[in-house]
């Protein structure tokens, strides 16, 4: 058996970046982008006006100057002609600011009477002028790789980048096995159970980035765990859920290393989830998570979404871990690295679940975090510091 | 003009409730449960062996005790008979205990010769066995509303839930307004730019729940501006961005008006974003938010995204906001309540961005944090401790 860290290096192994494809800035949120895109244009194109008021030359601005209204200069709609002494141009926030004028007295400091302005209170120095590119200069790039977020968007647009590479979402295939499993909304014999494992990993996956779909259940045989990994043709990485120990046997194994699988590694010292498989097939990633509801999903979060977040390009990396105080005694821990079911509150007190057992999803569904716990870890007495995983 | 919670409180009088619907299970992650569902069985559905072993019966488990195997129970697949003295099943995890048997020796603790097994190491009291119902009852609720996260889809799947009653999504129609917007991928004129502000209110909104759809830019008149209303007619809730003083006229708010919207506020006590409007426009809200990026941004992390969170039945609240350390001093703030642009670190500093002008999306994009500073804040040092919001 190997460690949860040793495991996931081979998983990075097999978790190779995708290639990039272009998408329309609309579908761009939560997508990684692939490589640098530089802005095409300054923004503001033009030194433009900070506040509505009145455009004239720095060198005139003092209390009491009075000036000549010649124009009007609103966004979208510049003034054509230039400022000269004694004259100013009305001036809306966002218009570009006329020839000649370099200052922007705002309205509040302003009386008018027809067509002549005058300062009416000290208006300060600030000139309310936006310098052309203050926000960026064509040629500004948005480095890659990065998660881009709805005020990333915001500033690709104003780049004026209306179609943006973004690597490709890994497609996952999702494979339950098991006998006694049936699909929800069907009604189950009473052997059998409702398979769970699929839904929550999809939705799981498909937060993270991917696409996931999921297959028709493979029972515990030969021909129909073949017949699976046939329609899991395609799919950049593919997860089965149970069958790595039916009777004696590791059967999701044999029949995938008979299809050609590479293996790379079965078992890790971890709980929930020891009975873990991954290897190569038919060039696809290929996972084996134990069946037990909650050590799939565990397995999904410790194993899985860092294979995808890799194959996005964002790194192989482990998942992130908080710190939260414990509150309530621990005893030590065994050989295996443990992930407790736990509850973080707004305190930042972290209380492990009582009920531990690896098939509990009600249990599971009730957490927020998984408690981190190395191999061989001593007792931990309440208000100890301890690291966690937001779930 | 009015507070932000003011400001908020009238918004969330606009933003009631709205209805269910019913979503396939693999639709509902992220969806919000509109009412309680039940389980529609036990779980697990009988007694369960949780480890591979031998089923035997309790009184009988001893160091050096014999059984004699009879057949074998696998999960789909149970034993169908009962376990007397004397007697042992062979049985795997998952699989339901047979009549008569109420504990699972595992198998590392038994010595196997043909069909006679003997107990070699000491069994301990752990009988290995998941009772019938020990993760769920029939009847057990998953109580609403409730965001859905990846683990309750799992859970609903095992509750045999195939389809889930959700809090319909708000749609939102976006209406950029203004003679020099262009969208992206166009040629701008000299004095036009880049509408960038519906692009990221459309990833912020949909990340929240919500289904926003971009319309066509409004011009600055009344035509245009009453074209756009009438394309946003449907959608639950109406955002248009700039317009609310354009030249000496709130354009937007008077063709709301003329179109029978009833004005709820004009203006709030808020940098950036004070020209920020709202009513209700032919049965839905309408939020006019100000046309500066960031401005529009902001207002949709402190006043949009809650009321979407509100539609969505999730109750009425201001944004949750963390705490951190100030990295620098600050001076005091004025009579408006100021979200600043900064960033907090991995060790829990927040930093101010040194440009805090309402245009600069390079500025909102490199940041991960709005600082919120109350009307009246007094100046801050480098160390104290402040609230922000996550973006």
């Amino acid at each position: 058996m190997i460690t949860v860290d040793e495991a996931r290096a081979k998983l990075f192994d097999l978790a190779a970046p995708l290639d990039e494809e272009e998408v329309p800035l609309t579908e761009a949120a939560g997508r990684v982008l692939a490589r640098p895109v530089a802005a095409r244009r300054d923004q503001p194109p033009f030194a433009a006006s900070s506040m509505d008021g009145y455009a004239v030359k720095t060198t005139e601005v003092q209390l009491h100057a009075m000036f000549k209204v010649i124009g009007e200069a609103a966004a979208g709609r510049r003034f054509d002609g230039a400022v000269h002494a004694g004259q100013a141009v009305r001036i809306f926030t966002g218009a570009p600011l006329p020839e000649g004028a370099d200052f922007v007295v705002i309205q509040e400091d302003i009386s008018r009477t027809g067509d002549l302005i005058t300062i009416v209170n000290e208006p300060g120095s600030n000139d309310n002028v936006r310098p052309l590119g203050g926000d960026f200069r064509a040629g500004l790039t948005v480095e890659a790789p990065r998660l881009l977020r709805p005020a990333d968007l915001a500033l690709l647009a104003a780049m004026n980048i209306d179609r943006v590479p973004v690597v490709r979402k890994p497609t996952v295939a999702l494979i339950s096995t098991g006998d006694e499993l049936v699909m929800p909304g069907e009604a189950p014999g009473q052997d059998q159970i409702i398979a769970s494992n699929t839904f929550g990993l999809k939705a799981m996956l498909e937060e993270s980035g991917a696409e996931a779909r999921i297959l028709p259940i493979a029972r515990d045989s030969h021909a129909s765990l073949a017949m699976a990994f046939d329609l899991a043709r395609g799919a950049d990485l593919v997860v089965t859920i149970g069958g790595a120990s039916v009777g004696d046997h590791d059967l999701v194994g044999q029949v995938a290393e008979t299809l050609g699988m590479e293996r790379s590694f079965y078992k890790v010292l971890m709980r929930p989830g020891k009975p873990l498989m991954a290897g190569r097939l038919r060039g696809a990633a290929m996972v084996g998570l134990p069946g037990n509801p909650v050590s799939a999903m565990v397995c999904g979060h410790v194993f899985v979404l860092p294979m995808i977040r890799a194959m996005l390009g964002l790194g192989a990396a482990a998942p992130g871990l908080k710190r939260a105080e414990l509150a309530r005694d621990l005893p030590a821990n065994g050989p295996r690295e443990h992930y407790m079911r736990a509850s973080v509150n707004a305190q930042g007190w972290l209380t492990p679940a009582d009920t531990q057992d690896s098939s509990f999803l009600s249990i599971l569904a009730g957490s927020n975090a998984l408690l981190r716990r190395p191999i061989g870890d001593p007792a931990r007495a309440a208000g100890e510091v301890v690291e966690y995983l937001s779930v």
